[in-house]
């Protein structure tokens, strides 16, 4: 039968069309074949040795103590060259004509180069270097923090051509906007609302549900779960969460980034291997910079693959429908073995 | 300078990355051409001759007064072969656990086809064809509102594969829903918000603006008008909107839906010749149906070209970075001329 599911968080519906579903892995298209390995092109800005056509680095994870923008470093953040922020302007909000609210552009955008190899997948990085990874994720909200004018930073992956992904070679994006986007309010919101009317956190709720319920789990370790969301919007969809309470991804030790790197890893192997290496887009969504939300939000990870596409209903209603079932689809990848 | 626009209704902002943007038609994938054209395909459940392939139609306007489900229509309407959503079970929602609210998926979901032809593009029909498609669009409005558990009718077209378009005969789309889906509920409370703080209606406000500035319109006769709205989310976005303050699309009287059709003829034929038959969404945002918004809300028609990708960034945010400036993609297709 179908089913129309909620988010807890943003009220907003999803359709699970199980008249549709086949066995979740079993429809969708699976376009993207990741080819041989290349350790270096000499085109890419990216790849090492290149670091001179890139905007000098603000960041840099090196083995040895050499200089910046030389070779020799495992992760390097830089200036997006095609920046469609910058910092040069202050942000002023024109509100003179309320159909014609406008402001320039203030902020950041930085491109995270995950690694010096020109191919090497995220999923097939080790533990430890995907750890290295959250670190710089970490790093730069810790940095960026520091900018007042400053709202909100979002950090995001796009994985594969048909996920929005310019560039070959492995890389994460930073954008620090002087609003914060609609999505944040609407999960701020809700999540307030939420904790208003019972207390509680809603997030934290979900895990106990999601543990309790054990259907939905993908992975777990101590201090985190993956699952597929109840009201998930794609096949698929994942979603990494710390067990305890937190609003901030920035607060994490060094303990838990290496514990949430595991599960990083499993989430990232599972959708590579079950699906192969399919397009699919990942964002943090934690605390904005200047807001005091610790009591009701809870930082988190959304991993949305994209294997179908958002058609005139989706952009239409902002409702999604779900051509497979969220309990099917975690069973899948539970079962496939990281490697 | 790279700027920052607030919608007026949402509230929700986009980023103008002008530092991007060369003449917008130049950047742009253009992937979909369209071949040799096809009258009739044996093997297609729209097409004329076919109809036993289909569900019985619903809807069918026929020159003679001939048989259901026969030979002989211009446009027909048929419930979707493998539909989302259906009438035959009650929707109860489900609150025992918040984090697992559901109800069944009750509803109604219909094709719209739009004409007999296996291929022709409906930019490319002529303006009385396309007032026959705006009819049958108000017809299915008035008969699916007499469902009592129905609170939203959605009627979406997706053209082209990439859109999401899995069929090739040119169809529209009809979703109703039990509840009212959360971009409409996002639009409500705006338009609501804006009612309350000025007494009148942003939509008329945003027309008089557009009207006055004239850099945004697109196409314009008596009653509606064709424009890049401000705060443009994707290159080439456009809206059609009377000038006239009415929540309801099945208001429309025929003289009206003429007039309606010389517009939405010519945004379709624009997109269309200026951009190489684009992949594109549009849909219909009117009033839900028990609910009294006829004071703040003003129904409209919202065409989005899928000539750029929505990546981590838009998926996480909600914001959208445009590589376009709506100004200059309103003077590209305001001067295509249409045939």
């Amino acid at each position: 039968m179908p089913e129309l599911r909620r988010d807890p968080i943003t009220k907003s519906w999803s359709i699970i069309a199980t008249e549709r579903a086949k066995r979740p892995e079993s429809s969708l298209t699976k376009n993207f074949i990741s080819g041989d390995e290349i350790t270096y092109d000499p085109a890419c800005f990216f790849c090492e040795g290149n670091e001179h056509a890139t905007p000098s680095e603000v960041l840099a994870y090196r083995d040895k103590d050499n200089f910046h923008d030389t070779p020799g470093w495992n992760i390097r953040v830089v200036p997006n060259k095609f920046a469609a922020l910058n910092l040069n302007e202050d942000f002023h909000v024109n509100q003179e004509n309320p159909i014609k609210v406008n402001g320039y552009a203030r902020g950041v955008a930085e491109v995270l180069i995950e690694s010096p190899h020109h191919t090497r997948n995220l999923a097939l990085q080790s533990i430890d270097h995907i750890s290295c990874v959250l670190m710089a994720y970490k790093d730069r909200y810790l940095s960026l923090a520091h900018e007042t004018t400053i709202k909100y930073i979002s950090i995001f992956r796009n994985n594969g051509q048909q996920a929005g992904a310019s560039l070959v070679h492995p890389h994460s994006q930073i954008i620090a906007t002087p609003i914060i986007p609609v999505n944040i309010s609407n999960e701020l919101n809700g999540a307030n609302d939420y904790y208003e009317s019972t207390g509680r956190c809603v997030y934290c709720d979900i895990v106990k549900t999601e543990l309790k319920d054990r259907s939905r789990i993908i992975f777990e370790n101590k201090n985190f779960i993956a699952f597929a969301p109840y009201a998930s919007r794609t096949p698929f969809e994942t979603w990494i969460m710390p067990k305890f309470h937190n609003s901030k991804y920035q607060d994490l030790d060094n303990i838990q980034l290496h514990e949430l790197a595991e599960i990083w890893k499993a989430a990232l192997y599972k959708i590579y291997a079950g699906l192969e290496n399919p397009p699919y887009n990942y964002f943090i969504h934690t605390s904005p910079i200047q807001k005091k939300v610790d009591n009701y939000y809870h930082w988190h990870m959304e991993l949305v693959p994209k294997l179908t596409i958002a058609a005139g209903f989706e952009l239409g209603t902002g409702m999604y429908i779900n051509i497979a079932i969220p309990e099917d689809c975690a069973d899948y990848l539970r079962n496939i073995e990281v490697k």
